[in-house]
Order: C-alpha cells, then structure tokens, then sequence
C-alpha cells in the first residue's frame, strides 16, 4: 500500500477502504509517512469529503493510535459529556455534579482554553489548591468515591489526532466535518465511557455558524459513536449569544456555583438540566427527558448538586470556601463598566469577538504556552433581547492589566449592537440528534 | 501576508492576488515555506484550478527564481519547441536539424527519460562520444556555428519548478492543468527563446487521455506564453500509437537518420513536417504553414537537413559514422520476434504499456538514477490500423539482459489488441492552438 495512491483516490473523491485510512493512521504516528503527503491528504478530504464509514473508521484508527483509559472499575453506566467550545459556556462544571449527585458516575477529560473559547480546565484551576493532573489510578478512585472528577488528559491518549491537529491548524484544513468529527470522537471513544453526550454550539460564537451545519456536524458524530457501539446524543445550542453572564475563569465558577445554588441566569439554568436530563436519560437514571430534568431541577433546588460540586472540588484539593463564600475569589484589580450609548434592545452580538475581549482582556490564551490571569473576564449584564436605557451598564471588565483595557473595549463595544426594535426569540436548544433522526426546535 | 491565509483562499476556490502567488514561490525557493503548507495549497489548486492570469502570474514567479538563459548573442529569431512527452517520440531530434538547415537557429535544453516517455537527451547520447553537458558559452557559440545545439539544462534554472515538482510527484498532485502548464512554461521562458511551438501528447501513451483535455492544457501554455510577451503555438498530435517504428534510444537515433534521409515512417515525417512548418512561419522563414511545410520537405529531400543533423552531432563530439551507416551501433545481444496470435487489424494500442515494456527491456528509468541500455527497446512493425496475419511479426524486442524479455514481453503482448475489424483512421496531427483559437482537424 501506497500513501500516494490514497491521496489520489480521494483526491479523484473516491472512498478509501478501512485498510488505506489505517494505513494512514499508523502510518503518521509511527513517523513514515511525511508531513507534506499527510497535509496533500487532508485537504483532498477537506474538499472531497468524507463517508460516515470512512470518518467512523478514521475515527476508530485514531482512537487505537494510543492509550485508551478503561473505566471498568466503575460500575454503572458511565456518561461523558463533550461540547464543540463556546462564550461562557461552563455548563461542564454544572452538568457533572448535577447528574452525579443523581447517582451518574461521570469520568471526565477536559482541555484547556485557547483562542476565543474557554476550557473547564482553566475555569477549575481558578479555584484555590485544585489540580486537575490527577493520574488514572487518582482518577477512577475519585469518580469511585466522590462520583465524578474532571481532569487534564493522562497518558498517551490519541497521539495520531495530535499530529493530524498539528497540521491541519496550518494548513486551513480545520473547518473540516469529517476531520472535526473524528478529533472529537477518537477522544471521547479513547476516554472510556460507555455513552457520549455532546453539546455542538452553533452561532456567532461557535466553530459552526449556521444550524445546518451544526446538525451535519452533529448527525457525524452521532453516526461515529454509534458505528463504535456507543449511544450517542447531540444538542445543538445557541452561541449566538454568551451563555449566562459571565466570561472568564473564576467568572464562571462562581456562576456555577449561583447557578447550583438555584440563582444562576435563567438561559445557563435551561440548558444545563436540558444536558443533564439527556445524560440521565442514557444513563438509565431516567426514562424520559421530562422526568430527567425533573430529577436535574430538583438536585439544583434540593442543594444537592451543589453538595456534589463542593465534593468533586475538595477531592480534587480545591478551597472549597471560595463556593460558599464566592465573594473570597480574588477579585481583578480594574473594573470597567461598558455603558449604552443609547436606548433600544441588544439585537445582535458577535460572540465570538466578545471571546476574544476576554482573551484581550487575560481571561484566555492565543497560544497554549500563553498564561491566564483567572480573574479576568466579562460580565454581560445585558444580553441578546435584553432592553437596555441609553447610559445603562452592559457589561463589566475585568481585569489586572489596566493596559489591555484599551483594545478589550473597542473589541468588545464593536461586538454589541442595539436597535429600536427587538430582535426574534431564538431557542436555547436549536436541535436534538440520536440514532432515530435530527428535531429542529422552533 | 502568511501562506495561511493563501491556502485558505484557494481552498475557497478564490483568486490568488499576484502578490499572494510571488509570495509563495519566493518563500519556497527561500527555503521559508514548509514542505507541509506547499502541498497542502497544491492539492488545493489541483481540486480548485487557476485562471490563466494565476497561471501566468505563477510560471513568471517560477521562471524568475533563478538564471535565465540569454541568447541575445545569437541574431534572428530563435524559436524553442517543446514537447509533452509520448512514446517513440523522437521528433525534436529530427526537427531542429530541419529548421536549422533553413537558417532558423535552435538552442534546445532537453531533458532525460522518466518513467514510460523517453528523452532526447538519452536518445543522442547513444551515439558514442556525443556530449549534451555543455556550458552556457559552448552551448551558444554552437547555435552561431551550427545553427542548432541541443544540450541538458545547465546552471539553477527554475529552482521554483524543482521543488514544486519533486512534491508534486509525491502528493498526487501531478496532473493538474495549471501545475503542468506552469511547469513547463517557467522552463521554455527561462530558456530564452523568442518564440515557442509546443507539441502537447493526446492520447493513451499520454499524459492528457482526452482531446478536450489536451486542448485544454495546450490553450492554458499559449496564453501563458502570450502573456509572457512570447508568441506561442500548440500542435496537438496523437498518441493513441508509438510514433514511427522506434522505441528506445539509439533505435529511435537510427530512426531519425533514415527520417532525414527521406526514409522514415509516413506518421513520423508527417509529424516532423508539421512541426518544422510552424517553427519556420514562428521565425518569419516562411509565410504559411504550407510554404513551412514545402521548405520542411524540401530540406529532407535535398539531403540538408541530414547534413545538419550530422554538423549538429559532429559539433557535440559525436560519432557521426553511426549515422551514415546506422549499422554500426551496437545491437542489442537479445532480439525477440512477437508473432501475431491472430489475424485481423490493429484496432488499439496501449501506447503507456508500450513504453513501459522497452522501459523494461532497458530503455528508460523507473527512477532518475536508473541506468539504461542504449540498444534495447522496441522495433513496431505493425502500428494502430494495420493489417495483420496470423504468425506475422508484430514487433521486435530488443534486450541486452535475456532476464528482463518475460516481463517486457507480457506487457507488450497485453498492449497490442487485433479485432477482425479495422479501427477508424485517426489524424496525427488533431488540433492546433494559437492565440487567435482552437482548430480541431477530423
């Protein structure tokens, strides 16, 4: 086998069999085939395409290019939760404690932020003494005991996505469904839970900007985690607009924490028991959504799920007085209030620039090797449909380094647009994908 | 300007700018542009093309990354031809010695056999003693002596075109119309000659397999070519069949000869002839092509062009015994006879298989640094339309190594298809572009 002949044949928009693209794969992490084929390759597919067999394949070859983490030890049904990266979006940090205190365990491997979008890792490490470099062994023993944990990626896990990443961020060939599709699959197959939620965002703030897309996006990946005998569901969610109000690393948790607490934004509350209750769902904890977000709203109203929070963060060595008492996170040094300039409503944000006010402003990083400062951020005090008197404050930044406010406002004040007449409710939760079929909400 | 950004455009289908293509091509000569992005934006004009004013742009972005040839030394108008490569294809050998016998100068870089084309370099060098490594200030004071030199490439012409090529022929990214054109013309213009007639291949021992295709590439190279400021004409001829008798190195020399001396294969002095007459009409030597084409005739009739030929070989330290009696070059040790297992017409060569069966035998490469076996190749005695009879000779097959005739002669014997039916006759010549159009010949 020739990896010429596999960049022609797809190339001319064949199929390439499961033995060409595990040649592929093996081939790329064992070093023999070249950077320069490799890239040929992946922008033959970027334009030519993907089958569901040839991506579930892919899939499946970059899953077994590394370690793959087994979660045995813990019984039950264990449910992992992805989402495609978003403004604000920590619903992570709420869903898991949530459905484990409904007695779902939850093993979960998250990353860390870079560009526009925020990571549940750096949110986490905001808090006081908390480590996510748990090992495996740490690792299944804190879901055994406490139900959930949520950590860095230990091991060799996925080598071949690191590698396809790599160059595919420098080549222009990430926007791609199949390549997006199998980097997310091959690590939540390779992270050992037995179903997959995931959370696809779609909007001006997310990877995917219109719902077609994101339902293509959704419907692949579905088809992988099922072709992998994994249940798959997707929701596809609104990042046309931040989620809650706050943007930023200890931002968020304290939001968690509120949220938990039964005090968070009504649009964060909503779709976080929305995922918890599909969670439940595929854990067999519930039999239908409507009952699982029952049992999500009643673990927020109990105080059960913020129980369950404060446990996973003291088991992972976190300061847990900073939950209840969130008034003891350290706070940014510079506050800067963003006032309306008229009257009207919000119609209209660019999500993802108001992202990158946060990383302007410290809250996040434009390359991996950037620090974060974890007090920093945006809280968005008006948000999209929100109506709003010309001198009223729209957000709040945050941050330690007076000189990044400059370029963090005129970002952010481009990205917020008010108008005289409201704009049309959108949905949280735009569509639904399982096995069955795609519904569209209105 | 980041070749990101330049991957990504072309990905789009979008036109690149002229600085973005100057841009590239620098960058990669400079040794600043990863293998890995170069690929990755070739795959990406393969699948997405370029206009011809990209194409342009980039074949003088190639020429101008090294020397160029200056051949002002030389008066008149040199006219360059150039073909695309075919099988038993020796008509430069035949063609330059023509036109220079009628007072137009020729300074031809040439190139070697790879793969089943052969090249004239390979082809004169069979005749002992004979030289195409002359330097630049030999290679012209010949043209002034002589009237014609045909040498290998000397110097860092088109540094671009090595690159470019070396990842093309890795990446499946060869047989792209604006790759080939650009690749080609970077090299006729950085050359040197005033005008430039193109003989582009058609057919099954070709690279272009349909007519349209050819047409296609051969429009591409003359407006290039115009563009460049240099008059250019295109031939497009068959090659559904070897041309002439001929295939394999001194074979084709001794083919030559016999051509010059009113000798040769109807197909192959027709060709030569129509070849001779637009390089005569581009160097104002003759006004029509039918003045070119009487000229051409008359100068192989009257013995000049063979005079030439052998002042040419005489001048480059050949051994021109061989060419006034062609007995004396070495034969190949082993000579097969291939019977016909039938009788009926010729209806279909395999012209690729054809050549790679006396590539084979030892007439080509599969690789630049393969040796070759001056003698052995193919003799053809019956061609595409032939009649045939059961047990008659079809070809010979020569060979100085008896270990390589299996092999050779399976290929050759599965190439060559006789039906009882005769195939309709094909022109040699099947369509000609300028930069006024296209005409096409029935």
């Amino acid at each position: 086998m020739r990896m010429y002949d596999i960049i022609e044949k797809k190339r001319d928009g064949r199929e390439l069999t499961d033995e060409e693209i595990s040649f592929f794969v093996s081939g790329l992490v064992a070093g023999e085939i070249p950077d320069y084929q490799a890239t040929a390759l992946l922008m033959a597919i970027y334009l030519r395409g993907m089958s569901d067999r040839e991506t579930t394949t892919l899939t499946l070859a970059m899953e077994r290019s590394g370690d793959v983490v087994d979660l045995s030890a813990i019984p039950g049904i264990k449910v992992d939760k992805h989402s495609t990266g978003g403004v604000g979006d920590k619903t992570s940090l709420a869903v898991i404690p949530i459905v484990a205190s409904l007695g779902v365990p939850v093993a979960k491997m998250s990353g860390r932020g870079l560009g526009h979008t925020g990571g549940t890792l750096d949110k986490l490490e905001s808090i006081p003494g908390l480590t996510t470099a748990l090992d495996r062994e740490r690792f299944v023993r804190t879901v055994l005991e406490h139900g959930c944990a949520i950590v860095g990626q230990t091991g060799n896990l996925v080598p071949a996505d690191k590698i396809i990443y790599a160059l595919r961020d420098v080549t222009a060939t990430v926007s791609s469904v199949p390549l997006i599709a199998s980097s997310i699959m091959s690590k939540k197959l390779a992270a050992g839970s037995d179903k997959i939620l995931l959370d696809v965002k779609v909007g001006s703030g997310a990877f995917m900007q219109d719902l077609d897309s994101a339902i293509e996006l959704a419907q692949t990946m579905v088809a992988i985690g099922e072709g992998a005998g994994r249940t798959t569901v997707a929701l596809v969610t609104n990042m046309d607009r931040p989620l809650g109000h706050a943007i930023g690393n200890s931002l968020e948790v304290i939001e968690v924490a509120n949220t938990l607490c039964g005090n968070g934004p009504e649009d964060l509350e909503h779709e976080c028991v929305a995922l918890a209750a599909e969670m439940l769902v595929l854990a067999g904890r519930a039999t239908t959504r409507e009952e699982g977000a029952t049992l999500a709203a009643g673990a927020i109203a109990d105080g059960s799920a913020f129980a369950k929070l404060c446990e996973m963060i003291e088991a992972q060595g976190g300061d847990v007085s900073c939950l209840r008492d969130t008034s003891r996170f350290r706070r940014a040094s510079v506050e800067h209030a963003v006032l309306a300039d008229r009257s009207g409503y919000v119609t209209r944000l660019d999500t993802t620039a108001i992202g990158i006010a946060s990383v302007e402003l410290g809250a996040g990083r434009e390359r991996l090797e950037d620090e974060i400062d974890p007090s920093a951020g945006i809280t968005l005090l008006k948000n999209r449909g929100d109506a709003v008197e010309e001198g009223e404050v729209v957000a709040l930044l945050h941050t330690s380094d007076e000189s990044r406010l400059a370029d963090a406002l005129a970002t952010f004040t481009s990205a917020v647009h008010i108008a005289a007449e409201p704009p049309a409710p959108e949905p949280i939760v735009l569509a639904r994908v399982d096995a069955a079929g795609v519904c569209r909400f209105e």
